[in-house]
C-alpha cells in the first residue's frame, strides 16, 4: 500500500507539472494543513506563488502568539492583543480557503483528512502542524487543580482562577484559608514558569496594593517549584543564576530538586512536604496533539511524530508532520526543541520542498534546524537571553526581548495596541485585563 | 417592626451625627450599596467625605459600560475595553470596602445583607442597585436560541454565535441551510435592536468581505423584528423614519406590527411566518433583578420594585432601590426609563439625601427626573439624537454619540484604546475581537 501511495503521489505531481508546462493557470495539487500556528502560517507563506490550491484547517478561528500568552494570564494583555482571526490574517490570499473544524483523522490510503462531521478533505500533499498541549506525566487528574497554558481559554482560565483567589482572601476570616489563597504555586522552571512567577509576583506585590482592605496583598507568596537542579535549564549556568536571584528579588520562592507528586484542591506536594495553595498552575510537561495517532505513524513518548529527516512520515511522502507535533532529531540526537523559530523553520522547509518537487526535483531535503537562542523575561526589568554567542541580563535583555516581540507580532495594530499596553503597564504599574468572566455558576 | 425598623434607624443617625459633633474621626454609619454600575457608582461618588464607612457588593469583579456592549458583540472592542475592575476603581476611596459576592437575600429587621455563602454584612442604610436582566415575556425556553445582551458573557457569546455561523455556512453545502446560517434575527426595535442590526450589517456586508471562499457574506439577511408600528418608538417620528431609512440602506430588513410567537434552534416566528434564522438575538424585553423580592417589596410586573418618591421602600426609609431595579414614576406618571444618566441622578440624589440625614435633615427629599435625550448608532456614519430642544441625524449626530460616550467612558486609558479602536474600525473597516473562545466542546 505504501508503495501504492507512493506512486500515485508521483503521478498526482508528474500532473501538476504537466499543467504548468502546458500553461494551465488552474491549480490542480491540493496542499491541506492543518494547523495555523507559527509553522502552519510559515508554509502558507512559503508557498505563495506556487501552483498549487491550499486549504487550511483548525478548530479555532484564531492564529495564537503563544509567547505572549502568560501576559494574559497575568492581566497585562488582552486577549484580542496575542490572537488574530485566521483568514483574516490570509485573506488576500485567494488561492487558501481557511475551514474551521475539527479533524477526527486521517485516511493515508485515500489521501483524506476525515472531520468530525463525518465530511472528509482529500490532499495531494498533507502537513500537520497541530502543537502540543501540556501534559502531567501519566497523572491527569491534576489538571482541574493545576491548569496548564496552551490556549486562548487556558489563559482567561489562569487569569479568573487567579483574581478569584485574590477576591476569596479578602473575603475570608480564617487565617490559615487565607495564607492558602494568598499562595500561588508555579510548577516547572522552564521560561513559561519563570515568565509567570516574575509578573504574578508584580502583579500581587505592585498592581494589586492598596485596592483590598482587609488583605497585603504584599502578603502572597509565589513559589516557584522545579524538579531539576536549576530554573531555566537550557540556558547557561551563568543566566539561570541571575534568572534566579532577580525573581527572589521579586520575592519568590524556588525550590528546586524536589519533584511534585500530588495536586489536589488544598495544594501541592513535592518532596514529601504538602505546600496549602490554592492556585497552581503547570508549566512543566508538554505533550503532542493526536496528530502522530490520526496517521497511525511511530510516535515517542509525549505523543510526537517521529519523522524522516525530510520532516515527512515513513512512506507517505506526501504526509508532512512539523512544530512541536513531531520529534526532529538534531545532528547530536538532540530533539529540535518546541519553540516558534523551530517550527516556523520547518514550515519554511516544507514549503521549499513541495514547490522543489513541483518543479520536478523529487530528492528528499533534509531539514536542519538553526538555533536562535533562548530567551525568558523576570517580570518588566530583567530578562535573561541566550543566544550562544552572546549572552545578556537586566534590562538591556529586556529591552531586547519587548522590542523583538513586538516586531514579530503578526500586523500593524497589535504592534501598536501591545506597545501602548505595555508602556501603560511600565509607566503606570496598571494592568489592563483584569476581568474575571466565564465559568460564573451564577449568569442572572 | 417597620416603626421599630424607623426608630433603630434614627439612632443610628442620631449616633453618627453625635460621633462627627465629638470630632469622632471613626465614622459609625454602615452604607451597604449592591451593585457597581453607574447607580452604584455615583453614589459612592457622590459619599466622598460623607462621615461613613461604605460597603461596594458586586457578584461580578467589573463595572461594565453597558451603552458600548454591542460593539463587543459585533467584534469592534474587546471586553476589557467596556469593563474595569470596581476596586480598580474604587482603589483612592480607602472608606470603600469592595466584595466580590453574591447576595442571597436582605433580612430587613435585622439591618443585614445575607450573602450565598452564609456570611451577612450589616448595615445602617442599604442601596440596591442591583440592575435588569433581558426578559422573554414568560418565554424563558426561548433564552437559549436567543440570547440577549447584558453582561459581558452575553457579548461574548453573541460574538462567538455570530461568527460561528459564518464558519459553518463555510463548509454547509445545503443552500437552504447555509442560508439560514446567512440570516441573523434581531428581536426588538429600540436602540440596543437598531445598533445591533446596523454593526452586524457593517460587519457581514463589509468586515468579512472578501475573507471567505465559498459564501458572499454579503448575501447576510439582517432582519429586525419589532411588534410594534415603529422602530426607536421613544424618539420623535421624524428620527425613527431617519433610522429605519438609514438600516435600509446598510441592507437591514425591517420587519414591523407583527410579534414573535416562537424561537427555537431553527428560527423565529413572527406574525405567522417562519423565518429561517440560525441566529437570534433578543433586545426587546427587560425584567428587574431580585432586589424587590430580597426585600419582599412591592414590584411591579417586571419586577421593579415599587418605591417611594425619595426613592426608599415603603416602612423602611434607611433602605433606597434606584436604577433599573427601581419603578419610579414621572408626575405625568411615565416610569423613568432604564438609562446610565436616570441611575446616575438616582444615585446622586440618594447620596445627597444620606448626607443630608447625617447633618439632622430628616425629611424625605422627592426625586426629580430629568430627560437628557435619547441617542441611538445606525452603522458606523450615521445616528439619530432626541434631546427634545435639538434633534440630529446623519454623520454630525455619529460624531456627537463617539464623542459624547468616550467622553463618559471611565479612566482616561480606555478612552484612548476606544478612540484607537473606532479610529481604526472608521478607517480600515477591520475589527479587533474577531475571537471564536470560551464554550468549546472541544478543549484539547
Amino acid at each position: 500500500m505504501r508503495c501504492c501511495s507512493a506512486q500515485k503521489y508521483l503521478y498526482s505531481l508528474q500532473a501538476a507539472l504537466l499543467a504548468k508546462v502546458n500553461g494551465m493557470t488552474e491549480a490542480s495539487h491540493d496542499v491541506v494543513i492543518v494547523g495555523a500556528g507559527f509553522g502552519g502560517l510559515e508554509l502558507v507563506r512559503g508557498l505563495a506563488g506556487a501552483p498549487v490550491r491550499i486549504t487550511m484547517i483548525d478548530k479555532r478561528n484564531h492564529h495564537l502568539f503563544q509567547p505572549l500568552l502568560y501576559q494574559v494570564a497575568t492581566t497585562a494583555l488582552a486577549t484580542s492583543e496575542v490572537a488574530w482571526p485566521v483568514r483574516h490574517l490570509l485573506r488576500r490570499r485567494k488561492d487558501v480557503t481557511t475551514l474551521l473544524a475539527n479533524v477526527a483523522g486521517v485516511d493515508r490510503a485515500g489521501k483524506r483528512v476525515l472531520l468530525d462531521d463525518g465530511s472528509a478533505v482529500a490532499y495531494d500533499t498533507l502537513v500537520l502542524a497541530t502543537g502540543a498541549r501540556h501534559a502531567y506525566f501519566g497523572h491527569d487528574e491534576w489538571e482541574p487543580f493545576a491548569p496548564g497554558l496552551k490556549t486562548l481559554e487556558d489563559a482567561t482560565t489562569i487569569r479568573r482562577k487567579i483574581l478569584l483567589a485574590f477576591e476569596q482572601a479578602e473575603r475570608e476570616t480564617d487565617p490559615a484559608r487565607r495564607q492558602a489563597l494568598l499562595t500561588i504555586a508555579i510548577i516547572g522552571g522552564g521560561p513559561t514558569g519563570v515568565e509567570l512567577a516574575g509578573t504574578i509576583a508584580e502583579l500581587a506585590h505592585d498592581t494589586l496594593r492598596g485596592e483590598f482592605r482587609n488583605i497585603d496583598t504584599r502578603q502572597t507568596r509565589v513559589v516557584l517549584i522545579e524538579a531539576g537542579e536549576r530554573i531555566l535549564a537550557n540556558f547557561a549556568q551563568k543566566l539561570s543564576a541571575y534568572a534566579r536571584s532577580a525573581l527572589e528579588r521579586l520575592g519568590v520562592t524556588i525550590e528546586l530538586g524536589r519533584a511534585v507528586t500530588l495536586c489536589d484542591a488544598d495544594g501541592v506536594v513535592f518532596g514529601g512536604t504538602r505546600l496549602p495553595a490554592r492556585t497552581i498552575l503547570w508549566a512543566a510537561g508538554v505533550a503532542s496533539s493526536p496528530a502522530a495517532e490520526w496517521l497511525g505513524a511511530a510516535a515517542d513518548r509525549a505523543g510526537r511524530a517521529l519523522v524522516e529527516p525530510d520532516l515527512t512520515i515513513a512512506g507517505s511522502p506526501e504526509v508532512f508532520v512539523i512544530g512541536d507535533a513531531a520529534l526532529v532529531l538534531r545532528p547530536d540526537g538532540r530533539p529540535v526543541p518546541g519553540v516558534a523559530p523551530a517550527a516556523k523553520q520547518q514550515g519554511r522547509h516544507v514549503a521549499a520542498t513541495i514547490k522543489a518537487r513541483l518543479a520536478g526535483g523529487i530528492a528528499a531535503r533534509p531539514f536542519h534546524y538553526k538555533h536562535a537562542g533562548d530567551l525568558a523575561t523576570i517580570g518588566k526589568r530583567a530578562a535573561a537571553i541566550d543566544f550562544g554567542w552572546l549572552k545578556l541580563t537586566g534590562w538591556p535583555a529586556w529591552w531586547l526581548w519587548g522590542i523583538a516581540h513586538i516586531y514579530f507580532l503578526i500586523g500593524f495594530r497589535n504592534r501598536l495596541a501591545v506597545s501602548l499596553s505595555w508602556l501603560w503597564i511600565y509607566v503606570t504599574g496598571q494592568r489592563s485585563s483584569r476581568l474575571i468572566t466565564q465559568g460564573d455558576d451564577d449568569k442572572t
